[in-house]
Parts: structure tokens; C-alpha cells; sequence
């Protein structure tokens, strides 16, 4: 087993950039129009409306804490709070970029199994808030598809918090870091994983990009004010024909469902050796596994690379270009715990 | 003359990437580990010290806007003033983003000739600034090396602006999106082109990279907060690894003065043939010439493109990649106008 | 010449509270209830909507600077700008705090004599903004009514400058510090004297209250918004009732216009001793009068307080309270120079 | 019972102005240096320096919210985290005031009974936390004196949590709108009721001042940057003299501890009629009384007035005004039930 392997399971949000996403990138080389003035960033409106079978404004960005913030800030004010989950990635994991994008705005954080929200859930916390102005009030609720814990929203799901956000008067936001995984995983349209939201980061990166999430904008109003932020947050980048092309790349003939397609094969093929030890249904590409101190120890011992989770788990993540005998490497060494 | 050379003066900004630059990304794809745990990542800080012979910390970016920003944030609080030049590119292209990244900081606008400032013009500004609080206090100097107008400041008047601000107690920051091209200008060392400065945006883009500006800090303690700003600003990519290969790559056996000079030839051969036209002496890769709107209609005619400056005059602007035969195409067209 | 006529005209700023306003305030002793769910304050609305002849929604704010942000606030974005004289008081003496409230948004500045804008002033400026992420867009107008030299703007004046906004698409904000004074000097209504604006700051401080201005929302919406606004800024007072009742005691009986005629007519009384020394005319309460180092001096001895203006002049400014012998005392000082 | 008295246990915040505290403002007309200029400001620093036994800066407020912000933003950076319990004011009731002063820094949220926090729940909430850049880091501390739930830190509890923030690097902010209740309650010193905290703020609003509180910081230097962000936040009135005048008053002849002890005997009266109902022990001037739906109409129907806490309790609130009989009748109505 090489080095390489050994973190092989870490995270997929450094895994090497899909074949196809480098072609583009160097046939992107030609054009010199700048920022997103360039014949590929102008495609990517229509790229992305085709797909979602609905009118779309798509920006590029570098990063998924951009993409997610500078979505949010699209329907949130300073004043304002979004809903979350206590566990979701913009609390938990940006280094307080909501408060910086969105000028102070408050995460109001609620509770859920698997880090999925309910409307009954989000109620919860909304409800009791006075008001009045001594409270931040909710704009927004922001959900995680697939979940900061490998769960996927179905689309009836998806159409009750949906619903739920519109009879509150809040717009809908959705992590799509791993969108991929999560239609892949429910065999449905994109348009089905999403449902009717008003903003998605769409996450290429952990899935064969090397740099650049797009943004969707689905009142595309909100993208014209989006291009001033964006700009003055230093993400419009002079070469976006870079960016674009990656995200072209990963539409054509679907590779970003095919490549989700892998490393949800490869999850799955670890899920079926240790059923008993998941703690969470494997719904997309990552595995929360209850392994003990000295059955991680081995495990690292055989050359797995992964990430501890509390003092008795374990966290593993398959990527698109995660080997199958790698997979069943795992599943083999778990299932010989 | 083919379309792309129809665009070859325009800007330098969305020039081609070098193929040196393109096979260190190729390089770069083995690794995994995230953001700027990686190899490369951790080597910057050494390439730059020896560059610029002193000790450094050097953090990777996607734009110079945010490099900009992220130095300057380093060292103005949100309730302090910047001063820069009225055209200093801080102020009048980066969409507001001082005022995002330093919280409502506020740019003092000083003048002076070619977009230089000199401690007498920065003087004639923050000496009638009462020192109460009911004026924003000026914490930092911010300057272009080469300058908005393609000037470069000699290593003698970088001393004399550093002691100004020393003795103000100001902190000094260079924006350097082509200080490439001003070193090459100068024929001196990196060291010597940037002078006693606390904060550098050294500018790659421009000049032969693909997407990344290096913010180096020469109190390395300065970057240990912006290492969280620049994730709180969504600027932390997982795939850091490609961002460090570019700046390694400009480092590499000088690439990057290389490139600069290339660009400065280029820009000189032109120059050498409308000398009388020049509204500045032409110190880096760009030229501001006077030449009316038939002029320009009779260049654009033959092919050239560029951007109109103001009513009477045009910018040209050479890049690493500019070719010889387009630069004596473009000197003799404009001596036989 | 009592010590306390020594400062009688360096500001009107810190003048006494006007009898009546202090009767207000204790009468309001009674109510307890909080914030702004008291009996006064609910009839704010009410009573300015009467003075200014339509629908408003007025808040209380403790300072100028607070009231001028929270209005400016409903209408700019973070991204957005602000055009504003060069000598505005936001610009000049408010510590920045545009930049707070406003979240970073960037003030524009426009020239003109007497510290007024005019339509082709603002032209001028905004004109040459392109049309572009790049630069930061204009969003409103802010002029100050009487502005920062003392000058009113007449109602036509006004009516070219609301049909120059409504065709930019800019919002108009008048910075009414001394409102009270030029509607005085008009001779004119309320409605006015401020014309067709969106949002007033009404000052009262300068004018005989304690510690209470009113910002006026032509558009009761945006008050909605302000609301929050106001409280997320510390500005929400748990004893409200106080705040409403000096604005109240302000419009009874228009003791607003009484105050404001007795500064304007001590400043008339000096500025008829001096009109050749005057650098603008006086439409106010403040005189700024060409008087040399040693004719200060002179002054000084005879016990007048005031600030010197730049090098060869200085700033008198008068207020509710200056006596008409102390008045005259200086305008016979100043005539026997 | 009167219309007034039927309110007389909902708050303190709106309650009346003690005599003295009218004498003062009174008194203070004649001066009119502007801002803080003025005698009466000049002697905070000492009056308060006096108070606490240690050297102190003090900068007056308009509110408990202003006051708050103002301290923390002192001591936590924009990408940085204050620790508060979950109930906190800052967390529950400033209408996000934390998010804007401190430019979107993170209010990270501990448990503990009656509002109150230990080392223990703060090590479990801070321990967890990551160092790395993805996660905000905490930067102070903030509790509450006397909590929102009524009780009073020991000086022992203090010293506890003033050591473990030392040993954490952590600022210690102390919320003192209610500090002289807990103060009066210990029967201590006003130093030994602070502890070795950082920042306080001293509330005098809810104790019988009209519209003032102090902001202290004990490290001076604090200060000075809190006087432009003061300005920069509104905040900066220009009769600041009244609101000296309040916070001196308040100090003259311990009348903060007088008011303070005269509402903790009325609350402390209630209390002994409905010990088996408290949630919460008494240790200042509220009390959580667990009354059900009918037994509060019955109160109310008897003319007190209080808010209802959850669908089982109620909150009563005395105030230094509160008259004996009143506080007897509650008590009695209460036993009664």
C-alpha cells in the first residue's frame, strides 16, 4: 500500500484533479477576456439552467465557504439570522465567514439527527423568537445536501422545507458541497435533489475540480447584486476562464455525476462490511464508523489515513478517484476488526 | 494578424500561463494533504525569505484585491484610515473591498504625479487631520510598485517614504500586482524594489501565473491573523497545493523577473517610437500615449487592441508573452500615425 | 464678560437645554413604558408627519452622527456609495461611522462652493463611475441643510436636486444638523425647506435639546428596517419616553423655528457689522469671517470664544441662547478691528 | 392600586429618575464644553478609580447595549468568539448589537444554571474547539452580574473565573446592568463584586439614572481606542456633560448601592412569600416565581403587572422605587394563590 493510500479516506476535498478537468483548463488557455467576461463564463448561466431544468444565474467561485456566504448574503441583511444546523459546515467549519460576508448576521442553530433539519425542527427554534427587535430574526434557512453526515434530503423532504420556508417568509439556501453525492445517491434530476430552492453552492471541488464551486442564483436578480460582492470580496479572479472551464468541464456528458457515482460505490462497498458499526445510514460518501482506540490504531497500523471522530469513532470519506480494491482493502480490515 | 493579437495590448491581466507554471500544477496533483498543509504550501515562506532576504511569512491568494486587503487588514484597524494615492488601484478598482476586508476603514486619498506618492504629498494630507476622534486617523500607507502609471519608485525614495512613515508611526504597505516589472525596470534586487515595507502583495498573475498572489508579511506574526482572515473571507482553498505550486514556479530559477522583463522589452520598443506621445515615462509594461480618436481608429483598424484613456489618450499594456514582431508592429504603427 | 460668554461662539453644539425641553423631560417621568412603546414616542410619527405635510415615520436617536447613519443605511447597500460634498460632516467630522453603519459602503465626493452640491457637481462625479464591478456604485445623496459653511439651499435649488436623484436612481438624504436654521432663513415651510427628500436627519440638539435627534423616513418601510437597525447599534434606549419628549417639546408650538430664528438673527446682527470679511454668505447661524492671527488675538482679549478657521480666518456660530448684547458686542468688536 | 403601580413589576429599565440623579443633569447646564470635554467627564476616570480601588477608564454610554459592545470589541478581533452563557443578554436581547460592533465576531454559547458561568462549562465548551483556522477561536469571556436569571456571583466564583481566563489567554467582560444588585446582594465592595475582570459595564439605567451607563476598562490603553470607536458607533453625544453628570451622581454618596439595596429588600419581601415557588434563588431584584396561567390572570386582575416566563412562570422585576406597601401587596397576592 503506497503513501498515497494512506490518506486515501481523509477527506475528498484534496483529492488530485479529474483528467478531464485539466484538458479544460488547458484549452481555456486561449482566450485572454478577463474576469468573467470570457465566452466560457458566459456559458455557464445556460449550463447550469439546462441542468436544473429552470432559469439560473451561476457564478464561479474559489471556495464552498464563499459560495455558501455569498449566497446567503443574497437574501439575509446584517440584522438578520439564518437557520442551521448546530453541526453544519458554515457554523462549524468556515471560520466565521457568515459573520464576515453577511456583515454580523447571526446562525441560529437547531437541532436534527443526522444534521438534517425538519420543518417541526426549525419550528422549534423560530417560533419562540419575540417579534421584536431586541431578537434577530430569521431570513433564511440554510440545509447540507448531502448532510455534514453523509445524509441526503429525498425530494419530498426537500419540497416540505421548502414549504415550510415560504409560509415563514424565508429564503432557502443549500450547502451543495457534495450535491453530487447526495443525486447520485437518490438516483433523481438534479432538479429533484434540489427542489425548489432559492440559492445552491455547487460543489465541484471534493468531486474532480481543482479550484471553483458555482454559485446558483435561481432569481437571477440576486446575481446582479452578487457580482458586486463577490468582486469586492476578492473572489473575482482576473483568469475566470479558469474557473469556468472547470465547471463546464464537470457538467459535460455528467462527470459530475459519474465521478459522485464512484465515490459513492466505493462508500457503499465499505457500508455493506460494517453495517453495525455505522452511525450513520450511508447516504452519500462518507462514513462515521464506531471503531475503538485500538481498532483505529490498527487499522493506521494496515496504512488507512482517516480522521477520528470524538473518542469512538472514526470518520472515512471516498472520493472519485478512490481505487475499488483500496474500498475493499477497508472493508476487509473493518470487518477483520 | 490573428483576433488573439487583437487583444495583445489590452491588459496583461488575463495573459496566458506560462508553461513553466503549467507543469508545476501537473506536478502538484500528487499530493493531498488540504489547504496549506501540503509541501509547497509550507515551503513559501523560505523561497520568499531568500528572495527578499529577510525573514517572511507568505500566504497564498487567489486576487490581488484580496492580498491587498488581507495586508492592509494586518495593520489598520476598522476604525483607522489608509492613505493611497487618489488613483491608487485599491480605491478606484476593487469594487469597495478595502471597506469589506478592513470592516469601513477608510482610504485617505493623497496626490501625486505618474500615481506616485512622496512623504511631502502624503504629509500635505495627514498633517491637517485633527487628532481626535472625530476624525478617522490615518495607520497605514499603502503603495503601487510599479505605479497605477507605470512608474516605478527608486529604492532611494522607498527609503525616504519607509523613514516617513516610520516616523508617523504608520505602518507600509505595497501593493505590488507588477513589481515584478518594476525590479526589472530598476535592474536592483527584490529587496532593494520593495525597500522597508511591512506588507506585500507580489503580484504573480500578471505576470505568467494562473491564479495566485502571494501576501507576504515581514512581521510573521501579522500572519498568524491573516492566515483567519483570509478563511474567514473564503479564501482558504482545500487544493492549496496548486496555489503554491504557481508562486514556487515564478520563483523558480527568477521565472518571474524573467517574465517581467520580457514584458518591460516589449513596452520599451514601443516607447521607443512615440516617445513625444508618452503622458508618463514608461518604467514597468504599461503605456499611457496621446493619441486622438482617429489615431485610435486607425489602430484598431490594423488590428490592435487596447483601452481608450480618458478622451485623448490610449493605455497599452505588454505582458510576459508579448511577441517581439507585435511590439515593432504596434511602434511602427503608431510612428507612421 | 462672564467666562461662560467666552465660549458664546465656538458651537452651537453644546448650548443649554431650552427651558420647555426640560419641563418635557420631567413631565415625562410619569410613563414607564420601555424602549419606544411609550405614549411619546408613539406620536412621533403623528406630529412630524403634521410638520412636513406628509406620511413619515420618525425615530429618536442621541447624536446626529447615529441619525444621519441609520438613514443613510436604508438605502445603500455595503457594496454601495455615497455622494456627499468633499466638506460633508459625514465625511469629515463623524469618526467614520458611514463606514460602521454602513458596513463598509464608501463615500463620494463631490465639489462645491459653500459646501452645496449640485446637480452637475454630482454629475461630474458619478459620471465617469463605470458601469462595472470594479467600481463602487452610487446609491444615494447626501446634502446637508443648512450645509457645513452655512449656506441654505432654496427650494428650487432642492426640487432640481430630488429630479436629479430620481433620474440617477439615487436616494436623497439631507444631513438636517441645522435644519431648523435654514428653514428659518428660507422663511419657508418644513416641506420646503427639505424638498422631496427620503430620509432627514431633523436636529434638535444644536437647537435647545438635551440630547435627542429625530430621523425622518419619507418611506415608512425603510423605518421598519431602521428599527433593527437602531438597536443593533446600542441606540435603543430603555427609557425612550425621554428622547420623544424633547423632540415633541421641539415642534410644540414650533419652539424649533423660534430657536432657530434667535441663532440666525445674532448671527445676521454680526454678519451685518462684517460683511466684507465674510467667505460666505451668512443663510444661518454659523459666520466664517476673514480675520487675520493678530485680530484674533484681539478678540480673544476681549473674552470671545471661537475656532479658528484655517490660517486667516475663523468660525463663529450663534446659537438659541446667544444674547442679542453679546451679539453686538462682538460684531462691534469685530467692526473696530 | 394605580394604573402606574400595575406595571410596577415588569422591569427595571424604564423605571423612574432619582431625584438626584434630576438635580445633577440640572446642575450640569452651565457648563458647554462640547463631547467629553466638559469638567464632569474629566472626573470619571478618578470617581470610578475611587469605586473599584484600581486605575480605571470610564467612558459613558447611552445604553447597557452600547456599553457592552463597546468593552468586548475592546478585546475580540472581527474573526474572533465571546464566550456567554446561552440566556445572556448580549446573546438574547441586544438584537444582534455583538455581531455589529465587534464586525461579526462569534458569541460561542455555554450552559449553566441560572445563567451563570464556571470554569468547568467553559473549558467544555472551549476545550473542543480546534485550533486551526476553520473553527473561531474565543478571544474573552463574558458573564453577567447579577445574571439574567437573578443571581450573583461570589467573589470566590470570580476569582475562579478570572484565573481560568487568565490561564486561557481569554478577556473577562462583566455585564453589569444589574452590577449594584449583586453588589448590594453581597454585601461586598464593589471591587470584590467585579473581580479582576477586564471591562465592565456599569449599569446605572435600571437604577434610577435616565439615559447613561459607564463603560470601564481597566486596562486604560483600552480606552483610548474605545474613545474612536465610541464616536465611529453614535455614540459620542455632545452635552456629554449630562451624561456625566448622571453616572457621578449615581457614585455621589453610594447612591447606586442605596437604589440597588432598596430594590433587592422589595424583591427579597416577595421572596420570603414564595420560596417554594422561586426557580431561581433570589440574589438581586428578580424573581422567576413558578405561577400558573389562572394564578397570573389572578394576579393581574389584582393590578400587577409582570411578564409571563415560559407558559408556568413569571418574572417579577423590582426597581429602587418600588414602595414597600407595593412589594407587600405582591407578596401577599402570591401567598395567597
Amino acid at each position: 500500500m503506497t503513501s498515497q493510500t494512506a490518506a486515501a479516506f481523509l477527506s475528498d476535498n484534496a483529492a488530485p484533479v479529474h483528467p478531464r478537468v485539466w484538458q479544460a483548463l488547458r484549452d481555456a488557455d486561449d482566450s485572454d477576456a478577463p474576469y468573467d467576461g470570457d465566452a466560457l463564463s458566459r456559458r455557464l448561466d445556460e449550463a447550469f439552467g439546462v441542468l436544473f431544468q429552470r432559469e439560473v444565474a451561476a457564478l464561479w467561485v474559489a471556495t464552498g465557504t464563499a459560495a455558501n456566504c455569498l449566497a446567503l448574503a443574497a437574501t439575509v441583511p446584517p440584522h438578520g439570522g439564518v437557520v442551521c444546523h448546530r453541526e453544519a459546515h458554515i457554523e462549524v467549519d468556515e471560520g466565521g465567514a457568515p459573520g464576515f460576508f453577511l456583515h454580523g448576521a447571526k446562525l441560529l442553530l437547531a437541532e436534527g439527527e443526522g444534521a438534517l433539519l425538519t420543518p417541526s425542527a426549525i419550528a422549534a427554534l423560530v417560533d419562540p423568537i419575540r417579534d421584536d427587535v431586541h431578537q434577530v430574526q430569521p431570513h433564511a434557512i440554510s440545509i447540507t445536501q448531502a448532510s455534514e453526515y453523509g445524509r441526503s434530503y429525498r425530494p419530498s423532504e426537500l419540497s416540505e422545507l421548502a414549504a415550510f420556508a415560504r409560509s415563514r417568509g424565508l429564503a432557502l439556501h443549500m450547502d451543495g458541497a457534495r450535491f453530487a453525492n447526495a443525486a447520485a445517491f437518490l438516483r433523481c434530476s438534479a432538479a429533484e435533489a434540489a427542489g425548489d430552492i432559492d440559492t445552491l453552492a455547487f460543489g465541484c471541488i471534493k468531486n474532480g475540480a481543482m479550484g471553483a464551486e458555482a454559485v446558483l442564483f435561481f432569481d437571477p436578480c440576486q446575481a446582479d447584486v452578487a457580482r458586486y460582492r463577490r468582486k469586492r470580496a476578492g473572489h473575482l479572479q482576473s483568469k475566470g476562464r479558469f474557473m469556468a472551464a472547470q465547471l463546464l468541464a464537470m457538467l459535460e456528458s455528467d462527470l459530475w455525476l459519474a465521478n459522485a457515482r464512484a465515490a459513492n460505490a466505493a462508500a457503499a462497498e465499505i457500508a455493506s462490511a460494517c453495517a453495525d458499526r455505522l452511525l450513520h445510514p450511508v447516504e452519500a460518501n462518507e462514513l462515521f464508523v464506531r471503531v475503538g482506540v485500538s481498532e483505529r490504531e490498527a487499522l493506521r497500523a494496515q496504512g488507512f489515513g482517516f480522521y477520528d471522530w470524538g473518542a469512538e469513532a472514526a470518520r472515512f470519506v471516498t472520493a472519485w478517484n478512490t481505487r475499488e480494491e483500496d474500498a475493499r482493502a477497508l472493508a476487509a480490515a473493518i470487518a477483520a476488526l
